[in-house]
């Protein structure tokens, strides 16, 4: 499928028909993930990917009761991680792993070490937020791509999920994605005309 | 070209070639970007598109003098619209138009409102960001399928941008994505493991 089908494909379904995705096509969507784009590569993300009903049902009072939640065969938490500096870290072993000699790194590294301690805590939120919605957007065009439906969710109680999921203090929920087979009709797609969006 | 070869295949072009991408080419982009996903389909977002080197050479300075900014085929300056309500009263309009009854969009429309108001000024900025991330997501995989290379950028400043493109003040330049063919080479893609990523 060329990706302009797949754009076109792609819709936010409502409700699933509780059908589960082999675990291969997920472990395929979870590297489209993992391969996106981010500020300086630094990967603000951590994906929460839960299977099992129970915790599904839990979360369905905080998600606004929408049935997405608990029909959907995985959701996936898409979390920011707001400990920049942990990742900045990791950045630098890695190319230090992979034999990169240190003049090839240093000035990318001391760069970034400069932004994040431009930022304050809620500006490292934001700024990790930014990226997990770029990840977010491979989630939705990759399950299209792969033969199942997904439903990017902004309508949750961020605070709730932290809880019942007990997150690490760094880790903030900021969009879900449930992934599925759809048990809906997607609608024709509304959009602004071009002349509008483009100037 | 499936999904996960344009995900392996994009790469953040440090230098472009100058050639232009075939008006066309450009065209199939925007539309790309266009039919993005958003948050209650509000596509808050609008993208300067802007071709002629005058303009970009005015830019450069104001991003960190990097020279995709000069180089690129054509730069997209991808704008937050924080005029939520103008989004949302379009949506009202667009249904309408389309000769939805009343009674199947006015919940919407009106949970969208309340969503709207429970908002300030710095927090309908936020939110209007992110679904940039999203459509952006959209310009980078597209410019892979479509042939073509480019950079998502966060290096500039937005207060200068607003300046000389002479924005209206519900725009906030979020992050630029200039388009060309790549003058140089991807790099092997480094990421976090998947146990690091997902959990």
């Amino acid at each position: 499928m060329d990706f302009k089908e797949i754009v076109m494909k792609r819709y936010a379904s409502k409700e699933f028909d509780g059908k589960k995705i082999p675990q291969e096509k997920v472990d395929e969507l979870l590297e489209l993930i993992r391969y996106s784009a981010s500020s300086f590569n630094l990967q603000t993300w951590k994906v929460k990917v839960i299977e099992d009903q129970e915790t599904k049902d839990k979360l369905l009072a905080a998600s606004m009761n929408q049935p997405q939640i608990t029909t959907c065969s995985h959701l996936l938490v898409f979390c920011a991680d707001a400990n920049i500096m942990s990742n900045i870290k990791k950045i630098e072993k890695m190319m230090k792993d992979a034999g990169v000699p240190e003049a090839g790194y240093k000035g990318y590294i001391d760069m970034m070490i400069g932004f994040e301690s431009s930022m304050n805590d809620a500006k490292r939120v934001e700024y990790a937020k930014e990226q997990v919605f770029i990840a977010l957007g491979n989630a939705l065009n990759g399950a299209a791509s792969l033969g199942f439906d997904s439903c990017p969710m902004g309508g949750f109680n961020p605070v709730e999920f932290k809880k019942i999921l007990e997150l690490p203090e760094n880790l903030h929920p900021a969009v879900l994605c449930p992934i599925g087979y759809g048990a809906d009709e997607p609608k024709p797609k509304m959009r602004f005309s071009k002349e509008d969006v483009f100037f």
